[in-house]
């Protein structure tokens, strides 16, 4: 049995109580939030708490709050030497407080409240650099994922980096097919089920393997075509840069 | 009962094949190839030919083939009058020759001869100058698609631009998350739980709900540690470029 407090009640925090909840080898101690109201209607499932010094003996302290709160709250809690973890891709595991055992425990997901996610699949990503901690930090990765890397630092940054490519800028270009149907009297949803196509071809294939399309074909006549009916210039620039990516790629374009 | 002749053997040739055959109200009479040993592995399954002459009477003629062959190939068919339709997302109904009764099937979907596709959930956009042939044309693809849509030609043209946004562009950004991550000694397997879900939350949401990250958060940190990560110039073009447009998306830069 591994004991666990929770910070923090924002997205990744909700998701984390409702997967360690559901594992059978954890027990959450505590969910502290600064803001109790964020937290009580679970007051029912677990010991909800705001204030710090009220936090009892655990394995884990997980601190799922803003990636800028990370430090300043390590250096709050009011004990030391115990097991601490942050969950951001891109904070540096030395940012919490050098009193405790430091870790980092990454679920590489997007969360928001509204959508479930099945933390099953969720990959996690691990790093201590306290090694005796190891095993306890990869025994609760694996309670509630069945995927889980140590990954160091660097590593995790380079990640973060390309899951923004993923999936911020990915959505922004989803964005983008919505406003150019919209302004032009098409219908976004006809697009839906080729976005989900796209993700799931890359599931096995790999993204060079999956490419088509004029800027792959080198295709010039639909190239143009496209760029005149782009009614807006950030569109077309957008278009013109990542048709000339696409080109690099597959070796229609000189480096 | 509709008879109908696929023409090519390419990938959307090929599924559309699958799915006709599949269907209870579609007869295949001939599958027509150019090059006869493309579709010979078919030749138990329907009658293959290579010679247009041989071509008899059907309700429609559909032209699943290069969008640059479809004006020839048209008017090479040795008969008139008939329905014959293309399946190009960029092509004019008017490419086909004015001998026939003119129209578009379009699946607006990704096809290549790997990747199984799963008929029934793909958009099939329909057009045709020739209305009493709009009922023929509808039976055909609500024969093997549940989403059927009458669309004309200058949506058709705004979707398929929309699409290479939302698919091409799109993967070439999964093909940049593999670069990143494999030259920087990361695992772009760890990222694909991720692009699936990002898929999948824009089914229910839309993408301006959807977003979230350093450029939405205007996090200038983080975008900054993200630029002096990313070690190709290119991708730092990418980066800067789509950070930007979700900034002017989302009200934090003027436009
Ligand atoms: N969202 C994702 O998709 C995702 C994925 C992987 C990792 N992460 C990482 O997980 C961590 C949490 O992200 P999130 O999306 O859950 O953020 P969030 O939804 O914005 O929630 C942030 C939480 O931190 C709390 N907080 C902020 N400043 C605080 C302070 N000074 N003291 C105490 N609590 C404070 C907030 O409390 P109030 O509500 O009272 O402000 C809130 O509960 C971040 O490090 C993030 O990088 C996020
Ligand atoms: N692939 C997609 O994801 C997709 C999606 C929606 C719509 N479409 C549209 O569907 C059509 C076919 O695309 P595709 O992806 O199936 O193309 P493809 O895989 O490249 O196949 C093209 C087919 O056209 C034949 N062809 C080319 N020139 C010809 C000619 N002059 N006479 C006779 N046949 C000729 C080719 O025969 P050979 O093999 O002998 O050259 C081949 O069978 C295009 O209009 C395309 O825009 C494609």
């Amino acid at each position: 049995m591994i004991s666990v407090v929770i910070l923090g009640s924002g997205n990744v925090a909700t998701h984390l109580f409702k997967a360690f909840k559901k594992a059978e080898n954890i027990n959450i101690n505590h969910w502290y939030s600064r803001r109790i109201d964020a937290i009580s209607s679970y007051k029912n499932d677990v010991e909800t708490i705001d204030d710090l010094s009220l936090i009892n003996d655990a394995d884990v302290y997980v601190l799922a709050v803003s990636d800028d709160a990370i430090a300043g709250l390590s250096s709050q809690l009011p004990f030391e030497n115990k097991l601490v973890l942050h969950t951001s891709g891109s904070v540096s595991v030395y940012d919490i407080d050098k009193k405790h055992k430091r870790g980092v425990f990454y679920p590489l997901q997007t969360f928001s409240k509204e959508a479930q996610i099945d933390f099953e699949n969720v990959p996690i990503c691990i790093e201590t650099i306290d090694k005796k901690s190891y095993p306890t930090i990869k025994s609760l990765a694996l309670a509630i994922s069945n995927v889980v890397k140590k990954v160091n630092s660097d590593q995790r940054k380079v990640l973060h980096l390309a899951a923004v490519f993923v999936n911020n800028f990915t959505n922004q270009l989803y964005r983008i097919g919505h406003e150019i149907t919209e302004s032009q009297g098409a219908e976004f949803d006809l697009l839906k089920p080729l976005i989900l196509e796209t993700a799931k071809k890359v599931q096995d294939l790999s993204p060079f393997k999956a490419q088509t399309g004029p800027a792959k074909r080198d295709d010039k006549k639909t190239i143009r075509k496209h760029l005149k009916l782009l009614e807006d210039q950030h569109h077309k620039d957008i278009y013109q840069l990542l048709t000339n990516s696409i080109q690099r790629t597959h070796g229609r374009k000189k480096l």
